[in-house]
């Protein structure tokens, strides 16, 4: 490799985080600034990345996979705001000083990659991806055009593709985008155009008032979509859901006969395939069948489940999913790709995704340039810059293969199935329902309440005893699991078991520990 | 630091790449899984991480600020699909294998780094900030609640304040989003929320027409918003430019009137502070009084152009800003941050956005922790997860403070000076318009045409010349800027200005290079 010897050596010095001043040899002077020679000091800024590195690799990376290290070092919002020095000044700081501050920073947040980190949808370390991301940061590339981003649209055209096998579908097209909610938005605004293209240019006004339906239980992103889309939350209609939390469909149809007869107009259905607190399956094939019935799009908010779709085992949660138009599928949770890494697919080949969100403009998407312009795939986005997020799960299913990654869901879900047996065993737990795939929701009662009959009283205290032991094992460090009230249900535990670097003994240590932290309430 | 070394040593051995077997030492056994012990070899894991790391650095960071390096491997689509094995399997694949698919990743990779890559609003390496992405890369975080995210909340909340005061007011509230143009979605919700309150549940439906004024060189996000937002392209009124593409503010008073005359309902205007092509900002200051006048929001999406801000020489351009009641503003561009970073601001401090976004999710937002919930900002997004993309721009702030920030710009300024005035000594050249900021316009005139007049067959003949010269350019690797036509112009070359590590002599290069790919044209 070589260089340019002035861009190695700027003869400024300075302090070394400063960029420094250029060559002064034939210098050229413009508005006082000196142009000649580039004014960073690569050396220094190289060191400061190599350093940086090494402090990354032993505090986070190496780290990640050990019990004895806490899952946080809780402080709260004032004192934390007093350990970090998180004034911007007018002066720069030093590499040591900087390098302090990552060290402060590392201390201080979360260790999501922890075998005991179980608080919400996402967790551990995942060797491939993370490269993967590292690469993407160092490349630092945005993929709208082919010209720019060459590899990474191929790369996210081939994990579309495979993801869409996996799906059933024969063909169909897809974008990655920042979020399970994003996909959803992308979602609701497609089924929207496909109902009444005019909208794209028309807007909603003046139009009959939309109507979408899903479950009870569904993410709140549906709300927060249709709010955004200008369709309205009352114009969202919940399904009630069975005790296990999955839509039912009869309801379902119930729904749309009334919301037609009041002359509104249906256009969707999202199911949702792995809720967020109970981890339910809406029955596809049954919702599929009335959506058919009523000409409706049908979505499914697979954002936490698809990945069971790689599991020959489990995949049959989904039954019926081939048969959905659209799916949000989140491979950075069950699949550890790291946040974000989320797919919409849908399943026209139509161009429609690329109809109903294409601005053409002229200055990005040329169409005179001299390659195959239909790799141009940024069109099809609501964004302008994206991250290359396909990229980092293309990595992982490269690394592990299909069969590794069928392997990580049926452990995970192994797991689980451990966990539930070992809370049916165990005095003071009490299961919610049985689960259908990660998330075990159950409660911790403690000795004091064990004898209290199950009435009001008995669950008014229950309520307080899940914040309160969370509150005790964020400031012990040793452990961290979600909490939540749910749909009439006091506050419970939701653990998720994700990590293939999570074993039968954290399932252990977990029940053990709430016993331990609970045990005097 | 201690470990478990069951997890050190799984005793399965087994090919490097793959997720070893547990320890059978008390096996429990679950639907065939083994519980015992954690699953991943983290000592090959960690192993590939270190190599990786080592060919990042070698072939992206070390290389960044090598001119000598191509700044592309051009190969069209179908022969790069070749040259990568871009195919998923069942099975896996070995480290060593993995390491030359990374390798090539990045030899085909487009160097957006390189001190000759000109093509987008964003270019160069920022050091701190890509040890920020590093490290958030490694602990995975999402920014939800101050109980998973403490510190990158915390680092949130001073950056945008920071932001805040650069633009003048005296507070304001804001959230880092994945792009301009989710900002200006998010500017054009807030708005129409703030118009009438009742959208969020009601929707648009039965409403009259909401109409939106915005510069006819404003962004192509804006027609993406209207539309993803339920208010449709029609309704985005394009306001007539001056030649140097700055909205004039009588021609928008006009069309709001006539807006108002037809029935319809103006709500927002855009204005544009760094336009995409030409780098133009409106008069925000004249714009703010037809604003005033007429009771309409005022966003300046000032995604390109926000980082003059920083310069006390600059900030000039933006007269008028703290006026605004939002404002988008991507530290991702000219200040380096690394994408994505983009800041979207509100002056408001009523809790607005808020208001306008939550949708309270209780598994999430529990309103009974133990800790200020005030800190759990996260349903003010429309995202659920969300990347910590202030803390990138924290690093470098911090490293840097605002006077480096400032000479960063100060100099992509003068640089661009410097070019324009070499572009005007120089035969075969010719500037499109004297640029404001970044952006500077021209053609190159091959010497076939520089006898022709300047008439239509000039034009059409000039109009193939910067295609052509591109597809040399990007086939030789030396150089990537970018060209378009606009608003009646035939295609012309957009030279952006943005990196420290850029010099007099790349600009010099540049035109050098431009010529010597166009001289038998």
């Amino acid at each position: 490799m070589s260089r340019d010897p002035d861009r190695e050596r700027p003869l400024d010095g300075g302090a070394a985080q400063q960029e420094t001043g250029p060559s002064r040899k034939g210098a050229v002077l413009v508005n006082g600034v000196i142009l000649n020679g580039p004014t960073t000091d690569v050396k220094a800024g190289e060191k400061f990345v190599e350093e940086a590195w090494r402090l990354i690799m032993e505090e986070v990376v190496l780290k990640a996979t050990d019990v004895s290290e806490k899952v946080c070092e809780w402080r709260p919002p004032e004192q934390l705001r007093q350990l970090l020095d998180l004034e911007l000044r007018d002066s720069g700081e030093p590499h040591g000083r900087l390098l302090a501050l990552c060290r402060d920073v590392i201390r201080y947040s979360v260790k999501t990659n922890h075998p005991r980190f179980f608080n919400q949808l996402y967790a551990g370390l995942d060797y491939y991806s993370l490269v993967a991301r590292f690469m993407t940061e160092a490349l630092n590339p945005s993929v709208y055009t082919y010209e720019v981003s060459p590899v990474f649209l191929l790369v996210e055209e081939a994990v579309l593709k495979k993801m869409i096998e996996f799906i059933g579908w024969k063909e169909g097209d897809g974008i990655f985008n920042p979020g399970g909610s994003v996909s959803n938005m992308y979602a609701m605004n497609l089924a929207r155009y496909k109902f009444c293209p005019d909208i794209k240019e028309k807007g909603l006004s003046g139009l009959p008032r939309l109507i979408l339906f899903t479950s009870a239980e569904c993410h709140y992103s549906m709300k927060k979509a249709a709010s955004f889309l200008g369709i309205g939350t009352e114009n969202v209609c919940f399904v009630e859901t069975d005790e296990r939390g999955k839509m039912i469909p009869e309801e379902l149809e119930k729904q749309v006969c009334q919301a037609k007869k009041e002359g509104t107009a249906p256009f969707l259905v999202c199911a949702t395939a792995g809720t967020t607190v109970l981890g339910a399956f809406d029955p596809l094939n049954e919702i599929a069948d009335v959506c058919e019935r009523h000409g409706l799009w049908l979505h499914v908010d697979a954002s936490w489940g698809g990945s069971a779709l790689v599991s020959r085992k489990h995949r049959n949660l989904l039954h019926g999913i081939h048969r959905a138009d659209s799916v949000a599928w989140n491979p950075h949770k069950m699949l550890m790709a790291g946040i974000q890494c989320c797919a919409f697919l849908v399943k026209d080949k139509s161009d429609l995704l690329k109809k109903c969100y294409s601005a053409k403009a002229s200055y990005l998407f040329q169409q005179d340039k001299f390659y195959d312009v239909s790799y141009d795939t940024g069109d099809k986005s609501i964004q302008c810059s994206r991250r290359p997020d396909a990229f980092k799960f293309w990595m992982t299913w490269k690394a592990l293969g299909t069969l590794g990654l069928e392997e990580r869901v049926n452990r995970a879900l192994a797991l689980s199935r451990y966990l539930v047996e070992e809370i049916k065993k165990r005095e003071g737990f009490k299961l919610l329902m049985e689960p259908e795939y990660a998330n075990i929701c159950f409660w911790y009662i403690p000795p004091s309440l064990r004898e209290t009959e199950e009435g009001p009283e008995f669950w008014a205290k229950l309520h307080l005893v899940a914040p309160a032991i969370k509150e005790r094992m964020m400031k012990k460090g040793s452990l961290m699991l979600s909490y939540q009230p749910h749909r009439g249900k006091v506050n419970f535990f939701r653990q998720v078991v994700i990590s293939p670097q999570v074993s039968r003994e954290d399932m252990d240590f977990l029940l053990d520990e709430i016993d331990l932290l609970g045990r005097d309430m």
